[in-house]
């Protein structure tokens, strides 16, 4: 298949893209780095990607920026960061990549454990993280040509320690098991699922 | 209490005042109508409604517009709907709200049951609707002096008639117990919670 990783050199892509790059064409995006770079928080970026890659098989997003900071001061400006980048820019990376993907493709996108268990100072990355999830569920009915498209999930994983500190109590999972909520949905049948790795 | 009441004219709003005006002091917003007026996808209106406002105990919030319309042809201007307005809106009503509301104080938001239970064309409002419930799960955890926070997730609601059409097989949930729900979040105890009424 040919596959576009979008946050191909991050802490989850870079190991989707060890487990696939052996069996299929892979396009890595990032925003500075990869085969062609993106800003998926811009439409244009988005629509300038596509125009690059032309007609794909699959779309795994593990990028998306949220805000952590603390609450009793969090304005829109800053809460906008998760909506624009995280949330938006997957939506936009599905809205605008259905006109490329083949029939029978699938789009995989990351949430997070976050949308139900939340953390201190981490509201806007819940909420972000529970708007995908419903996009996904939502989204799964309307996409044609039996495209499917799914989330994962993920909880703190193993290789994030810059974010241990934010999740007091929780037991990273391990990059294979993160890695396999990728492949579930990548080479499973299975559409508008919340795959869980917590 | 004094209770602000976003959406006062609302279908399920007014439903609302009437079931507590005799024993509270209301004071009724809408875009158009109401005591006072205000624009909730604008920062400055929600701050101008506050300034006017000034201290409150509870507000409820039962208005906020999200996109319908086909899926194929669906943009970042037309998903901005929702995201702008029943979500950007509610949250910058808590953000802002929360410097002027009084300890022990209660916000009632509202999203709506097609967060898991989507329908065609309604994909903006269902991810909205999945981000007000995790973004008031994640919240209850932040605000401070006994401040509580809660969603109602109404499902087709009766009034509703308009809506009919957009849900085939819904069974309408009555006024009655759609403001009940907004009356558990009110005067009773709970915070986080997702009161569903479907």
């Amino acid at each position: 298949m040919k596959i576009i990783i979008v946050g191909a050199s991050g802490t989850i892509g870079k190991r989707i893209v060890e487990s696939l790059r052996n069996e299929h064409e892979i396009i890595s995006v990032g925003s500075k780095s990869g085969d062609i770079h993106a800003d998926i928080s811009s439409v244009e970026s988005i629509e300038n990607l596509f125009r690059q890659t032309g007609s794909f098989d699959a779309l795994i997003c593990a990028a998306g920026n949220a805000y952590f900071g603390p609450w009793n001061t969090m304005a829109d400006n800053e809460f906008r960061v998760g909506i624009n980048h995280k949330l938006m820019g997957q939506i936009n990376l599905v809205l605008i990549g259905q006109r490329y993907i083949s029939a029978n493709g699938s789009f995989t996108l990351t949430s997070g454990l976050l949308s139900s268990n939340p953390v201190p100072a981490g509201s806007n990355a819940s909420t972000v993280n529970g708007a995908v999830n419903s996009f996904v569920i939502a989204s799964a009915n309307e996409l044609a040509d039996g495209i499917r498209i799914n989330a994962v999930s993920p909880g703190l994983v193993e290789d994030s320690t810059d974010y241990y500190a934010y999740f007091p109590g929780f037991v990273p999972v391990t990059m294979q098991r993160v890695v396999a909520g990728y492949q579930q949905s990548l080479l499973g049948s299975v559409t508008g699922k919340i795959i869980e790795v917590h």
